[in-house]
């Protein structure tokens, strides 16, 4: 990954492609466009500047473009801006693509902590309205991903996608146990944002969603914080809200034999359009935690199958000894339990699948009851979705799902990353 | 403000003022006292020995016991779990006490790096539920403050309270433009809870919750990110959702004067109990972004008063030339302008009045319509709350009300710090 921002990626053709509403068709006949400085105030300087001369992490800026996405195996940001997007009524092809232009050019910006435009909050005409919305003015890159997928629901008769839907890519089946809400699920388009700056993540999500207007808006949207996932050689790993350490056993990014076998869609999988891209599942668990949070502690170590405190598991060793499912204890049974978290997901008893996960941790206020609605965002990619439909329902007979509610879902086909001068997805189009 | 670990903070005299349910009472039967290493898997690491091991600015702890309560004067740390809690039915005044007690202890502890108690998440009997949720583990204390205060409502007949009631202390009168949500206003408590870390903010506000079991419940919580507050010398000053610098103005932590003009409660003051201390003003004002990111700049500028990229008064100068509200323009209007945001809550058009305000944006994800649920999470701590009143009263004519809505209201009465071996909000009772 490129950690320096990049001069070029700012900079795609604006006269390829664009369609009858046009990058930032939104701005267009506001009198901002060419504009570089307005008269009712300074210009500020650009994001880029402050990132450039800082040698803070802040600084971090990832390339948009290349062959993969930004934000799959990229080490685990801080916060999380996740928005499930519905393409309008009355919107066509056209549409479509040139909001997938926009976003790429908006994106590409972003991403090396430039404004969504040149004329940027403050450098366009006073009388119109700011291409961008300003908040992170004077804030870096901070390590911002965004992260494209299509939904099963984008390959219908409205775009003349029909055609081209990976025969995988359909709504989740049900799960025991689910409990999903329609406001937190599915979706035509996603658009994962992550980045070490809160304000840098939801300003990502705002100004999408602005150029998105007329053709897209948000369904619903999930923030997250505190990483729960393990995605780097090294790192320290994070605790879920359960109190115990998540993602012991993760993909890590530097894993390419494992990230080809299990996440990246390969060239020869169907269809062609997706090689070098993966699907993204989301899944909203809520943790009841209050309930949880009374459960005595070896109890709570038999259902995830570790122990708290160093993560090892039960069988012995440190946090990263592989679980030996076959040790007993004096009386003979597992010392693993056949029910524990660890035994149902482990690779060694699903012929071997695995998946890179990447969730966070959500607190979304508090319940009527006062109890904190909290918990997991599950975010995982995989080289079919499958692979998670194996897993969750192995996961049927899970002692943990006393204390869990899968409250929301979705699925997405995650293209490959664009070249520049091309815009994501531009694959299914051609 | 120490910042480094204190190692006599966690050591209260617990045999002082214990109550009947006495400091952690929900864990008194289940065998969890002295024990101090569990059966079923080793002891991690006291959260304290990372703290002082390590020189990352994660280290920071700010003392919890002192002359002020931490976290009003404290430099603002990036995120924030607020939460206000009710007394729940059949509790009396020895109820109170021991909540504060035990809400004391733990968060002296936590405001170190520690656990809740010695025997923390994995060290107690493994037959008991644990004394700490264990998120934290392994997190430094990561600036954490707690700050405690008591609403209008608890000076009632139910703990004996009703002439300890400080006379400023009521419900804040209805403004002009008010929509109140009950479920985002009042409490008879709150916990104004900062950190630099959110899973280390959601850990205290969750245990607190937890410690309170069967004595008082959250009643409505708020978290918060991205500070709006400038609050220290020298720091940048961030931004606010409308993308304009937020705190420009406010009351700075090294302006002793200044504090002790306007937010801390003076020995003459009454009641003698609130001397040290402050009364908090919280205000949920949601934004709404889509209207406001569709009005041209030069009216944002004019509705504000100041220009969108500096942070400039629209009289002329940089972000920190004091506004000239005399100043014209070439028509003989007024540079900036009369119901500009400015203008109106500045302290030169309100008799001097000054407030400290220390704020957060928040993002509560999307309304039904895909806005973004967001605006700022207003906090101001004030020597009376008539200061509040007076500058919201006057911002009745704010041209920015248009674009604005408040949600959700309170006022506490945050009494001073706590003295080492005895709680906070002990002065209440004596």
């Amino acid at each position: 990954m490129d950690e320096t921002p990049d001069d070029d990626a700012p900079t795609p053709d604006h006269a390829t492609g664009v369609s009858r509403r046009g990058l930032f068709g939104w701005a267009v006949g506001a009198g901002a466009a060419g504009l570089v400085m307005g008269a009712g105030g300074g210009v500020v300087a650009q994001r880029t500047a402050a990132a450039a001369t800082s040698v803070d992490p802040a600084a971090t800026a990832y390339d948009f473009y290349g062959t993969h996405q930004a934000g799959i195996t990229t080490p685990v940001q801080e916060h999380l801006h996740f928005a499930a997007f519905d393409m309008m009524a009355r919107t066509d092809r056209d549409d479509l693509i040139s909001l997938l232009q926009d976003w790429t050019y908006a994106s590409a910006r972003m991403s090396q902590g430039l404004e969504v435009s040149a004329t940027g909050a403050v450098g366009g005409s006073p009388e119109a309205p700011p291409d961008d919305t300003g908040e992170a003015q004077g804030l870096a890159a901070n390590g911002l991903t965004i992260t494209f997928g299509f939904g099963p629901s984008l390959f219908d008769d409205r775009y003349g996608l029909a055609g081209a839907r990976p025969t995988a890519l359909e709504r989740l089946p049900a799960f025991l146990g689910d409990d999903l809400d329609p406001a937190a699920s599915d979706g035509d388009l996603c658009v994962q944002v992550c980045a070490d700056d809160p304000q840098v993540a939801v300003h990502a999500i705002r100004n999408l969603s602005r150029i998105a207007f007329g053709r897209a808006r948000i369904r619903w949207s999930q923030l997250g914080y505190g990483r729960t996932s393990r995605t780097t050689t090294g790192a320290a790993t994070p605790r879920n809200l359960f109190g115990y350490k998540d993602g012991t056993a993760n993909i890590l990014a530097d894993d390419t034999a494992a990230l080809d076998e299990n996440v990246w869609v390969a060239a020869g999988d169907e269809p062609a359009w997706m090689a070098g891209g993966s699907y993204l599942v989301a899944r909203k668990i809520a943790m009841i935690i209050e309930t949880w949070d009374r459960v005595r502690l070896s109890e709570q170590d038999r259902i995830v199958g570790r122990d708290k405190g160093r993560g090892a598991p039960l069988s012995g060793g440190d946090e990263f000894t592989e679980p030996d499912f076959s040790a007993t204890d004096a009386a003979g049974a597992p010392r693993i339990d056949r029910t524990s978290h660890v035994h149902l997901a482990h690779p060694d008893n699903n012929g071997g699948i695995r998946i890179l996960r990447r969730g966070y941790n959500f607190v979304d206020g508090n319940t009527d009851l006062g109890r904190l609605d909290a918990g997991l965002f599950f975010l995982s990619f995989q080289r079919s979705p499958e692979q998670f439909v194996t897993l969750q329902r192995a996961l049927s007979t899970d002692a943990m799902r006393e204390y869990i509610r899968h409250v929301g879902s979705g699925l997405w086909a995650v293209p490959p990353g664009a070249s520049r001068g091309s815009y994501v997805g531009a694959g299914l189009f051609t």
